[in-house]
């Protein structure tokens, strides 16, 4: 039994182990005042290329997007998002348990854009109804779709003149920059965001997504939010020290590249046999359609995610890729499908 | 500089960084359905020679009480609490942020009777005011002192009269079990509590606090409020991984009796120069009494918490010992308090 | 200018400003005791032909949804409700303050049913999402309409079955129970739902709404809730005095006639000039639509909502008729109307 | 049976009645966009002296304290009250459950001074704590005694000087005013306060606060909170009519100023016979000592709170008197308690 169920099957990478033993016995200061955080701090800020940001390492995403939110945000003010979002679907309600309403626009590629926000902003005018405030995109998207650069640009740029705090979740932020479609860089994103995080469990580490706040209205006493909703480690320096490995060199983007070739490699491999997908996606998760018996035929060797019904007959399944995954077994999937296709 | 500032300046224990190097490769399922937190759920129900109970392995203590707390009581429900109380001091409103009252009674040593809970229920009668309902304890408390188990056998059993939650924040219950003055088991909770805390972060894991819930009541939907939290952490195995470690033999009890052991030598050693103390402690945090000037000395070369002011030139200051304080600087520290107070 | 923009435009029916001046110096306990309310909740069962529910007055309609889900609902737990349901639009995100999040299904009608609940079950099936729970409908709908008894006992029938609370918004029950196409009495309403709440402010109340609960697992500690979200009056006989009159005799029945006959013969006037209508409504609330500028005519004089854009040059507006809607003012409408129509 | 419970046994006064049913039939817009509740803004705002203030009306006072609250303080943000305070006893943990902690000091006589705040600020110091941002006082307190001119003054400024939101609770505002100690003009209340509301419910109307935001930074988009927590009545009317009534004239301070001589009559009569009190109120809550047998013969007669065991054989009870206490039962109450004490 393989997994490509997801980007988080594995432990860390090595050199993160590495780090921790090596480190383990220094004496450091709690709650992410340690000097590994703040070395993870300085490496970040100077990758994003930006001084004047606030970074914050938490341990977990739904963590990091509910604190954000709901320290950003007053009582009666609401999250904007696709209907596909992650705040929106796979949270347990995590924001409205914080108190503010998600708004959801319906979209075919899990994208928000100008326009559709602007649907929402048009029936939200008076305080008989919540006021929508923050923008929540993720990149890479649930769907596997990633941002253009221009599409950010645009999306910041309506952003700022409606009022609205822009925010985007970086869960596979890793596996979007890596892209071969992408054309946005680290350096854009504080000119782009109010505040965005920096996935590391989903590329190589055990825990942690980096917050980075670049709007100097967002900045006060965060470390309170952090602390409040349980997400202040007594030993933060786990989190720092993961993060130093992941920025010191390029490993981070080292392990996104792998994931992505991995994804790359077994699309390509599946279109050849015609597979037919659900939508194109350029990063390391892909969303081809069997039929049920061949679902059931690759279950009894690989682990998955079942997506969603074409039809009576046809599923859309999600296999993801990582840091981790094996060549192999990618090219040992390729065989296995290529049997099944050609019964 | 040496730092007995708390139990959570070094890393984990080497056998633990072990483990997760040697299981690192291997694929597991997310979210604590991997077979390593399976494995650690199983060796604690051992340990606490109980099956019917339900094991969740949650990030961190504050986590932890928070989700206990909220999700097992209604909006008009109050949890009780010694005014020491972690989550009345040092949680940053954790438990009111999500809607519920601390009441709170003041107490010498950081211990609840049921005398004192009394005074709190004979208060609060109608629908004007909030309804108590969690009796919350930490053992050993926040200022080392341990309950023992006769103790916690009439709050208990007051507690079952009253229609009251008994919790036990563990987050030392190592330290407390391993205490000289100790007379309770690890196999007396379940009957005692109707859910507890066994501590991890403080007694040798990277991260980590088991919660143990033993009424039926308590238990439906649990994983749902460790979710929406932000609690339920992808990879899982982290937490697994910590605590087969710590319980698959007596590692758990070993190093908290270093800890303890460590502490009592300091204590001793201090007394033997006739060091003050503020009070008793059989546990590793003991609290002694220097003049304002001592202290500035002593911040020299060692890291440690103020704690009060005695009067204008007397200082309490706090030195805990953990699993990886060593000997020597313990011997180190008696030996520069000796000089210090003989000048 | 005659306004008929909603049911609220007026004061009370004079028969309760009448009581309300004889009983003013009558001594009363606070908060609900006194004998008004006490009287008032008897008649409420006579009416509906139970005694083993609870009912509690509360101010207002939003206040008594939130006040319901919240207590009903554990923190993970959510409400369905169709999209356009009052609570998901209309009430600031009231119950995402209280920390639940609406799943919401697109109706034509606003009506539920079985088959769209369903839908979201079948797609809320772990901890990974919120735990649908609370179906909420309003009777009459936020578009006019009304369910039919039959419709309700498939809903209730559904609801039981799947462990789900059923809950009405009962803002306008008045006039869904007296439109000329219901067939439900108000003596069945505790057989079908969990809670529902019988709407006095839209129906010739000063404030008022009388929330009964059904179902006996819902019912205990509910005045704290009430309290807590401040919508326990010192002076509860306000409310009290003002069910009393509405239940003492038939004029609560006698208050929503009077609002539909009017809104019919509303209707009924516009279509025979050919006024087209959104949909089809049995109740106080109709839906015309006209030009553009014949509804910048009609604003001259009259005051009503503006409901929605058909296309560039029509437009749906909302008439509300009340208790005390003047037969004069809809004929003299209805004269203008045609005027206008055949300019 | 005459009760001395509250000062809300009765309805309103009858001008209130009066202008309810003179003005019933006008039409008005909803949710306090009438022309009454303008009026009776721009009234408050004469009565005060200032225009550059927010008023808004408000059905009840535990609804304006935690919208008032939750609305200006950030997740992490704190409530200081003196440990009487209402917020913190008597509204069912209304603020916590909106998210905030209340931090309380134990005062003599309800009141807070600037040293007893200092005490808060000493101990919360990171963001380990909350972070104490807004103080609560009530006028008068929940004792009947009152703040002088020159405390408010330096409590103002101490909060100005700590960055506090200065907020005044005033149910009872009407009593502090007319009494005989008083030395504070409601002009002085824009120059002291944040925010202070002007209570209704316990000087004469029905139900109604007036909520006044002096400081810039906490008007913005107040309407939507008060819609959220469900307080913006569709019949706002209700609110402005009343008020207008209060403040037309000077209705308000003659309601006041009779309750507080029934009082003064009362506590004299009750002097004159060596009836010991609890401690001096210049208010219309007054505290007389009596034994127990002594309350049980009195609680024959008339209506009144238990307030608190002195020892084993007396009790404090409170009287509370009214705009419409009737000096007649004030003098037979001396006469009954003359007969009481002198047997």
């Amino acid at each position: 039994m393989y997994s490509f169920k997801n980007d988080y099957s594995e432990g860390a990478h090595p050199n993160i182990l590495q780090a921790l033993v090596e480190t383990n016995l220094v004496q450091e200061s709690g709650y992410g005042e340690d000097q590994f955080t703040q070395k993870a701090i300085e490496l970040i800020k100077s990758h994003i290329g930006r001084q004047n940001v606030d970074v914050h390492l938490i341990p977990g995403g739904t963590q990091t997007n509910l604190i954000a939110s709901s320290s950003f945000l007053r009582p009666h003010e609401a999250v904007i998002s696709a209907d596909s979002g992650h705040i929106n679907v796979h949270e347990t309600g995590a924001i409205e348990a914080t108190g503010h309403k998600v708004l959801t626009v319906s979209t075919k590629d899990g994208k928000l854009t100008p326009e559709l926000i602007q649907e929402i902003l048009d029936i939200h005018t008076d305080e008989h109804m919540v006021k929508p405030k923050l923008v929540y995109i993720s990149n890479s998207t649930e769907l596997g779709t990633i941002y253009k650069k221009d599409e950010l640009v645009s999306l910041s740029e309506f952003c700022k003149e409606n009022d609205l705090i822009f925010y985007m979740d970086g869960a596979r932020i890793g596996s979007a920059l890596c892209s071969k479609e992408n054309d946005l860089k680290l350096t854009n994103l504080p000119d782009l965001f109010d505040a965005f995080y920096i996935g590391g469990t989903k590329n190589g580490a055990l825990i942690g997504e980096a917050l980075v706040i670049c709007n100097d209205t967002l900045k006060s006493d965060f470390r309170y939010f952090i602390k409040q909703k349980g997400a202040l480690l007594a030993k933060g320096r786990l989190l720092g020290i993961q993060f130093v490995e992941l920025f010191k060199d390029n490993l981070f983007f080292q392990l996104a590249e792998h994931a992505n070739q991995m994804a790359e490699k077994l699309a390509e491999g599946l279109k050849e046999i015609n597979v037919p997908f659900l939508a194109e996606s350029p990063t390391n998760q892909i969303f081809p359609i069997f039929t049920n018996e061949q679902v059931a035929e690759l279950q009894k060797n690989y682990a998955f995610e079942i997506w969603e019904k074409v039809d009576k007959n046809r599923t859309v399944i999600r296999f993801v890729t990582s840091w981790a995954t094996k060549e192999e077994a990618v090219e040992q999937l390729i065989t296995d499908v290529t049997k099944l296709v050609q019964k």
